[in-house]
């Protein structure tokens, strides 16, 4: 068997609490990888999946990973080419964790790595996306574009896509904790009004402003007071066993900010520094483990690489 | 009679198209000015009021600046002080130019610069939103912090308050047109829906995002691309004369962005360069002098200084 490389590409916090639908941050663990060769025989196979108890499809077209791979490979004219996938998926599913955006990233990160990148890697954006619609239904970059550039990415709009960077203040850390209850994204969608106060929504406006404010100063308080999400939260929390506790016990614990990641069911914080998201991600991990729900902890810097090839 | 001192407050623009109810900024013209000296008779009095057509009161608790104006000296323990003010009201009432805030500011400014300056200049921020609640009928800042305080201001919070300044790009201006229709602040907020949809919100909150974005990174295109209203514009439109082809004008001539300023009816653009906002300006005046409609232009520098000591 031939060589190999192997890539990762980093789950993600979308919305943000201040950015529904358009913010969106990578952090360091965990992520899918996937591992890509060439073969002798013509076209794109995935040859191997691991994890996702199974579920995910082996068809390249069905597969959030195999198609972004192959819509780039189409973008290239390669798609004759003889190329093994294994896709090691590492991220759980319906988590709120970007798992379909991270697997996109990879698929499309690791075509272009096995080809020795005729694309920069901002330019794999729409191939990634590509991928992560089959899961989604929708072009949505607020996953995938921080899981492949890393840091933190404000998608201004979709189509024509038009991203972002916000700078992170050196220091800042989550603490993202996922309880093991499945919510799908379709559901947690389908639970929101189709319409907002706008007293909300002045409210949301000014929040983000105030929060992009903030990472630009690097006013750590600023982002705090500004990391508040009145419009949406409302009305998913219910979805989410004992979201307000954990966010209480987040807030007391000395976080900055704490809401749902993505679609749910986990929660994140953004925090002054390490040494306080360790704490507070043990106080959303007590309420957790006191309640007899079995939950996934990971404590993190925001992820300035995004997919990396390993 | 003794000699007094003079102070001038300026326009603004609140909204800014992205920041309903948020988001300001001072132009250099039009503004308000206050002629304030001490007095024998104790007490604070407004002895004299040209412009608006002799509608403000001189009853200083019904007149926005006299009530900024005792509320500072009121705090300071000074309302016993004998002192006269002069209102010279150069802000035409409900143009959508802060004209309340211009004067509301103006008088809390005159009695701080008046008694050598006991405290700073955003110290004076509560006295003349107190003074600007009189004509608004709630606390706002959205104009009255960029009158008092210069450039362009983000209110995160009215209560308790919290403002941000947001830096503005060199050589960024503004053409503003006033035609003159009088649109009531309190009509413009009726016509208003109370709802907005969720598709709406999160566009303006990415948009508001990317503004800021656009605004720190120097980004001209950015800051032009981001600059939309899709939430308030809609609604409001249908109140100023035209506003769709001053509009269309505004950005033919190549405008980043434009938009009604605060409740109307006045217009407002953001431009690259002064030339540009010149053309800008003229393309716009052509709309309502072609139909008739008075109107007055004012092309302007983003004003940082705000209000100043003559």
């Amino acid at each position: 068997m031939r060589s190999g490389i192997k890539v990762f590409a980093p789950a993600s916090v979308a919305n943000v609490a201040v950015g529904f639908d358009a913010l969106g941050f990578a952090i360091e663990k965990p992520g899918d990888e996937i591992i890509a060769r060439f073969s002798d025989k013509p076209g794109l196979r995935i040859t191997k999946i691991t994890g996702a108890k199974g579920k995910l499809p082996y068809e390249v077209e069905q597969n959030t990973a195999g198609l972004a791979a192959l819509r780039l490979l189409q973008h290239l004219g390669e798609e004759g080419r003889g190329i093994e996938m294994e896709l090691h998926k590492k991220l759980p599913i319906g988590s709120g964790l970007g798992s379909s955006a991270a697997s996109a990233v990879a698929g499309a990160f690791a075509i272009n790595e096995l080809l020795k990148r005729p694309l920069e890697k901002r330019e794999l954006l729409p191939f990634a996306l590509q991928g992560e619609e089959l899961a989604s239904g929708s072009i949505h970059a607020d996953n995938v574009a921080p899981s492949l550039l890393g840091g933190m990415i404000l998608t201004r709009q979709n189509e024509p896509l038009d991203v972002q960077r916000v700078p992170v203040p050196y220091g800042l850390y989550a603490a993202v904790i996922h309880p093991e209850v499945q919510i799908l994204t379709k559901d947690a969608r389908n639970i929101l009004s189709d319409q907002v106060s706008l007293k909300q929504a002045i409210q949301q406006t000014a929040n983000m402003g105030a929060f992009v404010i903030g990472m630009f100063k690097l006013d750590i308080e600023l982002i705090g007071r500004s990391l508040q999400d009145v419009m949406i939260e409302p009305q998913r929390a219910k979805l989410i066993p004992l979201f307000y506790e954990v966010k209480e016990a987040a807030m007391k614990a000395g976080a900055l900010g704490c809401s749902i990641s993505g679609a749910g069911p986990s929660i994140f914080t953004l925090n002054a520094n390490s040494l306080i998201a360790e704490n507070v991600g043990e106080a959303m991990r007590k309420v957790y483990f006191d309640a007899k729900i079995e939950s996934q902890l990971y404590v993190s810097p925001i992820n300035n690489e995004g997919a990396i090839l390993y």
